[in-house]
């Protein structure tokens, strides 16, 4: 409402993390809170995530799982059960000590994640094989207690979602864990329009207590790599660290293989830094709060040119809601047209109609495209019948644009040097011994770490090192970067 | 799966209290946490819940609201802002004081409800009556310290949705906090089965902060009440507190007005308490998991009338599913068709269908009733059109039933001995005075409270208060009940 919102942002090439930032709050996704670390998110911003749980809800229920509710509070005790755990997760814990006025004799950790909580609840759950798999995921705020925070990228509290499955054998979890990272990847790119790379992170970079963690991994407008979601395989650490063990079909008693699987509203960072530009966001159709928006133009003094306008615009919004189309008619008084345009273009409506008395004359709309910028007059008359196939050709072009911008910032280095030139403009792939120091080296010299060993990219074979002269440590090139 | 789920319930009659409980964990509702007062709510019962949010969220879209989301954690000092609301909730409260392995400078609360954190934003997003009504809600948990616990009815931590409006006129506040009430009762009666009574509460039964809060009351199997949802008149409380102030069309400073309005997973309770038999639950098909269940009957020996069953119910379920009916088939081996009947009773899916190798034969399926208890045999061929029907005659008769009983169990009293056993038996409508000792009195010595003065209902002129003999306080005789 103020007009502040209206002056430009910095662009992204003069500093990326400030273009972020202000968009961030200028298109009015989200606020500061008066608690450090954590955010307000607003309507427009909410809207985004509600999208993204209704899509990825429907794929976790059409591959038979349920949601259910564990409690927020988890007894610290419950923590030091795995070490890895423990490990990964206490420096960041917080913690409840006091309750109805009186000190706990147990302090309460708030749920970092619920690994521990769901493993002790399992172990009562689960008696037989015929019990087994339990499928289940649940959609909650947790909170782990960062030091550095950006906007949906890093904050002390978030929503998410986790799954957490229990499997009477190995090879099933394992299925399972690759199953929810190829739903994360169609996710992403079917209505996120966000190219993935799928992958299975290095060892350094598994999940506390996992034995194996697969990632999705995209690539940001400024070369740096997001972790969209990731899926891990527990094996069987957690039926051991919670006692999860099961009689099977020879009545023999055994531990269960457990998964887990993550996905954040972090998802809302990288749909902003993946499609955005200088004059704002960008969003996919399919989680844009607003496909759509219409922008009625009139003479302020010709009362019944508004009145004929607004008559087609409301039977405009009717036919596309009923098309099914998330339409905004934006008939607010006392601004410009061109003050509209730069608001709805600032917070990413994919297509915008204009419309006022000339082209209600000729029976078309003015309609504007955020992507390419073109504006092109459409008939009115099947408006609602052609305005879904402008989406999906919307979000086709989006999604290529998001893919040929990655596949020119990704290259195969053979050399350090090489290497480090790389990851100052995109991804690289490099052959890489798999050594642990080797790969901390690298991130403290380049600023780079592995961000997965991709299932689909170059074979290592034959090659060596790029750091060490060693053999590969894995079947393919490594995908180094900078990231988020 | 355990044989132990079969075993029956205590009746009601005998032990509502046990009841409710052995339903609650047997219909897998629930289970124990290993945190004092908190539950883990299991899919069905959280397949519940999704349904409650469903329909109550479009209701809140199609009013004009939108959802946001404010962070979980509220400097304790933002509490002592407004006097009556630190009362109310600061005995209450589960504090963090570490976080990070750090002892935090200032504590902070989880929060029990969030209007303290709200109005903080809304005193820097408000500036303009242009920028008013702020119409916002948020789906989210929240924790209040409480020293006896019940299932759903009574948890420390509970999932609900709280609204909170600002408006520019005390009457535009107040027709909002009428207008959610009026949502709420619309959406116990129209989805929930749940005739309730709406009215305001007296000022000893309000919530801590408000002017008048509003409450739909609805009657137990055992007579006592349950206040089901509430809506909140804040006036310009909140708005002194937390200094919400806007320029009116006259360019003059004023406060805002606020609104609250909540409902939580209590309603879970209320449908168990209100439609529930011996037997188990009675779910309501608009809220039920599952609205029909499909129990295919075939000797075990006879592997042709299994197949030509099987295929005959993967037809009825595919043709059900399309006509948006919520069916379960349950085809799981070793387990007979009696021991299928009785779970699925005992968890309150309203219909069930049977279907075997005679019934194949002539075409049809034995429908049973799980209010009635009543087995008809219905045409296979149009059941996909006939079904829906079915399960609105259900609900309809679920209501009247409900309605029926609570009709049965209040009446008018007028003498403090009348209101004695009333309160036994169920609710009374009576005169009061609206003196706050009175009100507390007949609560220490019949155990009842004032539920709410009732929008409609026996008006109390030229009555007298049926404790003190003063004239009434309230133009209605107000409900007492004993409540949960
Ligand atoms: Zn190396
Ligand atoms: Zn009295």
């Amino acid at each position: 409402m103020t007009k502040t919102k209206q002056r430009g942002l910095t662009p992204q090439h003069e500093d990326f993390s400030a273009w972020y930032n202000e968009v961030v709050y200028k298109a009015d996704l989200a606020d500061l809170s008066p608690v450090r670390g954590s955010i307000i998110v607003k309507p427009y911003g909410y809207a985004i995530w509600e999208n993204i749980q209704r899509h990825l809800d429907a794929m976790f229920k059409a591959t038979g799982h349920e949601n259910l509710y564990f409690p927020l509070l988890i007894p610290t005790s419950f923590f030091e059960r795995e070490a890895d755990h423990v490990e990964g997760f206490s420096p960041e814990l917080a913690v409840v000590t006091h309750a109805g006025g009186k000190a706990l004799e147990e302090p309460l950790a708030i749920r970092p994640t619920s690994e521990t909580i769901i493993g002790e609840a399992y172990s009562k759950w689960i008696q037989s094989y015929r019990d087994l798999p339990l499928l289940y995921n649940q959609w909650c705020n947790v909170l782990r207690w960062e030091l550095r925070t950006r906007p949906f990228l890093r904050t002390t509290e978030f929503l998410w979602q986790e799954g957490h499955t229990a499997h009477a054998t190995a090879e099933e979890a394992m299925a399972e864990t690759r199953q929810m990272l190829e739903i994360y990847a169609e996710f992403a790119e079917r209505y996120g329009a966000l190219p993935v790379f799928r992958g299975e992170k290095t060892p350094g970079e598994r999940f506390a207590g996992a034995q194996n963690t697969y990632t999705i991994e995209a690539m940001m407008r400024d070369g740096k790599a997001l972790q969209a979601g990731t899926s891990h395989y527990m094996g069987d650490n957690f039926a051991r660290a919670f006692n999860i063990t099961f009689n099977d079909v020879n009545n023999q008693q055994a531990f269960v293989h457990t998964t887990s699987w993550g996905l954040s509203w972090r998802f809302i960072g990288a749909l902003i830094m993946t499609h955005g530009d200088d004059k704002g966001l960008i969003l996919p159709p399919p989680l844009a709060p607003h496909q759509v928006v219409v922008v009625p133009i009139y003479r302020a003094d010709d009362d019944a040119a508004r009145a004929a306008v607004l008559a087609e615009v409301g039977k405009l919004h009717a036919a596309l809601k009923d098309a099914g189309v998330r339409v905004k008619v934006d008939d607010r008084q006392g601004m410009s047209p061109g003050w509209k345009f730069n608001e709805w273009e600032q917070k990413g409506v994919p297509l915008r109609l204009e419309l006022g008395p000339k082209d209600l004359e000729a029976g078309a709309a003015l309609l504007a495209d955020r992507l390419s910028g073109e504006k092109r007059p459409v008939k009115l008359a099947n408006l609602a019948q052609t305005l879904p196939d402008e989406l999906e050709r919307f979000q086709a072009a989006l999604f290529e644009r998001a893919r040929d911008f990655r596949d020119a910032h990704i290259r195969e280095v053979h050399t350090l040097e090489e290497f480090r030139e790389g990851v100052e403009e995109g991804f690289v792939y490099a052959t890489h011994c798999g050594d642990a120091d080797s790969e901390r080296w690298l991130q403290e010299h380049t600023k780079a770490t592995a961000r997965c060993v991709p299932f689909d990219g170059p074979s290592a074979e034959g090659s060596t090192c790029v750091h060490t002269g060693k053999p590969s440590g894995y079947p393919r090139k490594v995908i180094f970067g900078k990231a988020y």
